[in-house]
């Protein structure tokens, strides 16, 4: 340990530093939840990082996952290896060249962004590209360019990369998810029961679910999983600007499938939108899917129909497969974060 | 205990008495999977029932769930109450007349038939209403016409009533569904990638995957899900007459859901059948659906869209809902059986 | 199928018959409980069986584990292969030689008797060997002696199975027990807690709980947990021979282990039990011993400590490991049913 | 926020400030498992704390639980209260006066020092009482006494509470156990069969055991209940000072509770201990036991026990219950921390 780190970086015991910085978002200024616009940069810093150096370093992004946000993400966990330590580990033993990795926080009340615009929760994706973005590339020695960027998350994080990477070209060169939302049609449908239970359970009144979600100490699955599809219908469904006012796939007097909400859904869905983005895939110089292959929200599925789709256009895809389920997949970064690293620029 | 009960009868310590009878079933021979074509009916006489007098009664038939067959479900299990001891328990405290309870059995070598006709299968429908039916009607003292019958079922068997009652007019007068299958939307696609995984490892040999089912003493969740699946395929979408040769609802290179083939399936889901069935339903003296509402597969929210679409025919319908699960409602039978009883002819 | 089987064998489509008989056992009479003591004998006869004839048999006597009865062990389950259907198939096969299966009932109003004698729920020993295997020789054509007779069974049938095996010499001749219960101090204190909890709700008042237990169609594992321990309860540790009035291994006020009631218990443990048997240990020609090494009872080391203190007597043990848990372990059969039918007398 | 917080206020959002300290301990020098003696001191200062100011506060230490570590803790999580947060309100709402509070890292490589002094661990207890303590009171504006001094925590943190306060008293002059470890002869012995499989499995090597837990990303629940078995060994039934040279309480051969090292186990039963340390006990201003009434490890049994032992001493004690499990119970210290912080010194 260094004496000129900072906490953070001591109590994960790394080589590099990190750097926690707060911004004022406008993309996230007045936002219908209440969500504070100031929000957590975090950045590790690679060892021999000079801020009064001439040396510039590619930067990855990380998006975290639905129910994370930045703090918990770079947080130590026992016997466990987060994305900062595995960077570190990953320089130091030379498997990747020293970058800076910079994570994003989009946690939102209602458990998660999806790194989308949205008239309900503010304009994430917005916020993601160019407030942070551009506070990293001003306030740290970057490679200010596309050919500097990539990103990269699990889960909600890995939609959020593929969000960005094919709505918001030219920010990011490479592109990796892990286990990330695609083919909605199977994962999200099974969780549209409970969301009809518990919300009849509160007579439809959404802020009076949330309300009493946030003051119990525990919750239930079924609270979990309604307060979850309400965070992405505050996301791909909002109906305005009001809080909680947003737009449910379920029919409310039977809990049916409501056909047309969730075609608002599906129009976020990356295995449809990747149909209509050929042009935003080829520029990127890596896309990198993988999954394991006993995902519990069918997300292996998704992401073969997304190779696939993407193969179709007469381009590469790096897809793998593991034998694992969806949850704690974060030694995936072993294998992502070389390859993002190696096909950006380096000075 | 008389002694002039059959064994099982005294096994269940009931009033009453009960008949196997082995029927060669027409509808069943030449099956592709290689089922029996004799088939076990199982069949429930009341306190009273004299062979040789001149009092008929009505019959409640009654369809078995998957993987169950009829010898299973008459069976005793100890703190348990099954469909017999129910029928024998309510007509001693008089809550219903004495009537005859006969057990159908639809099971098949990949798990259950839902009691359709099928290529593939065989005619479970067409078993049931005539070569079960009528075999009854025959050996029985029974009322032999449609007034005198009902159909009653839990999950599958929920389904293969309605099923059996909107398809196959004049052979029940009354119908309930405990926690059938409906709305196929909810219910079967979250098995679908655990089918697309299972497959793929058995290189997509179906005949070698049920082998090795049938071989093992244990096997994995996910594989009982698959011969689920492949059960209802045999059932909705089958290819041919030989053996395994069904359509599956996933594409096998991604596992997505085929759209096509589960068009199949759907034009089996009682929830769209329905819409096309109001002279059938109208003929029924009672449809009766419950569900819990907490069922796994979604079918609390398939008997609501049924009872709503039941309703919009302007027809009544008793529809409960109650806090419980998929597993073990059978004490839902004392509720059913008594209102099914009460509205058949009585001699 | 022959047209004079029973309905039972029928249903379980072997080439062998089934007769229950029904018993009034004098050992059974006046119990605490009020279980009945007119009792369901159940017995497989192999093909070729005739009660004219002059052909006599050894007999398997097989005990069913805690909630289950005869009734329960011999009934089909689709894709299951029960005790009966075992025997008729090794029987085909010619592994092993015909012979007669007896299932025992010791069920009670707890749950299970673990055929024990009990002021509390009455003599389970002695209605074992004295009224059931009196039945059996003198209505059928046994081997009425020690050398044609064995016992065997699962979890609490394997404990009775030794039980009966060390404490009532000179009936049989072999034994098998497959995931008995043994060495009781792993195998029990962990339910004690539910045990305390429950009853503590209960204001202690035992027969309102097993009142409870009995009206609710569904109940909590605790409350299983709870009446388990209290059947062992009444057989390990009576008070009276009042109904309930038995004495628990929990302290009222902390719910610390009682270790007196416990020493008790410890008395029927047959890892225990076996230290003072060696001469009737030794009397058997096979001590049968299996248990999956996963078992949630921890009764693989059970098995371990039974096996190493019957071969530290300087006797001889079949002792088997297999990887699985406690539960559906019939396949296992396959295994002792032959080692046992082998080495009894044949005529 | 106020720019001079910490990086880690700033992310908890909280009203105080947090600093981490490493101290140097000398009391973890040279431990067997080649643990770091560098030690993170994490310490919460309420608002209006001036280290250059005249006010001095009471000290709260938290010990985490097994598998905890003090920057784990002191993370963020969305929709969670860590300890600090909750601190921070019940300060500001004024439900406590301000008060430090100070988390002690207690992790090793086996998951846990237990807190106490260790010839194979190192002395966790010294460690405590006096490196960090000191430190603290050396460092900070506390009150450097005895009535200056709460200790409290959550687990195998409740357990150090209690053997810190039995076991070192003069340091501490109020103690809170939240489901703390207490009655070892409930908690521990259900882990002991998996102990035994799991060793079995690596030659009893704990050496490549420990090599092979520490590789793999994920682990099986066994793997985690035999290592956590052998961080208890270390602390409570070290052999000697060479790395893993423990005992166990599981007879290797058979898998059998092994008395003699179980009793080395007991001895530090704060159940048991409570027995002999009725001065030290008296000397508390106050004495906290909770415990959910569902705890897995039957701890709400440990903690009736010792209420009861205390109480027979004619000593007080806050004991309360509630309906919860062993998970996620940090809402209790919005319970706890107020009486701790109301019976300590104030200046």
């Amino acid at each position: 340990m260094q004496p000129s780190q900072s906490d953070l970086a001591r109590l994960l015991r790394i080589d590099g530093d990190i750097r926690v910085d707060f911004i004022e978002s406008p993309a996230l200024h007045g936002n219908a939840l209440g969500d504070l616009s100031l929000r957590p940069v975090v950045t590790y810093l690679p060892p021999g990082y000079d801020a009064s150096g001439s040396r510039r370093y590619a930067v990855l992004y990380c998006l975290h996952g639905y129910t994370g946000d930045a703090a918990a993400l770079v947080a130590a966990r026992p016997w466990e290896t987060n994305v900062f330590q595995w960077a570190d580990r990953l320089i130091a033993d030379r498997t990747m060249p020293p970058v800076l990795v910079t994570v994003v926080d989009g946690f939102t009340r209602l458990g998660g962004s999806q790194y989308v615009n949205s008239i309900h929760n503010g304009d994430y994706a917005t916020y993601t590209v160019r407030d942070v973005v551009g506070h990293v590339d001003s306030n740290y020695r970057t490679i200010p360019n596309e050919g500097g960027r990539a990103v990269f998350g699990k889960s909600s994080g890995g939609f959020g990369s593929l969000h960005l990477a094919m709505t918001e070209p030219g920010t990011f060169s490479a592109m990796a998810s892990h286990s990330g939302d695609a083919y909605f049609t199977y994962a999200h449908p099974p969780s549209f029961p409970s969301v009809h239970r518990t919300l009849e359970k509160h007579g439809w009144d959404i802020g009076s679910f949330v309300a009493h979600f946030e003051s119990r100490p525990k919750r239930e699955p079924q609270e979990y999983q309604t307060i979850e599809m309400l965070g992405y219908a505050a996301a791909y469904s909002p109906r305005s600007a009001s809080a909680f006012d947003v737009q449910l796939p379920v029919e409310r007097k039977t809990g049916r499938l409501d056909e047309d909400v969730f075609a608002r859904w599906r129009a976020y869905d990356p295995a449809e939108v990747c149909l209509s983005k050929r042009t935003e895939l080829e520029r990127l110089r890596l896309r990198y899917l993988d999954c394991g292959r006993r995902d519990e929200y069918g997300l292996d599925i998704g992401a073969r129909v997304l190779a696939e789709r993407i193969r179709d256009f007469g381009l590469s895809v790096h897809h793998e497969e593991f034998d694992d389920d969806h949850r704690n997949v974060g030694y995936r970064y072993a294998v992502s974060l070389p390859l993002l690293a190696n096909v950006l620029e380096k000075e």
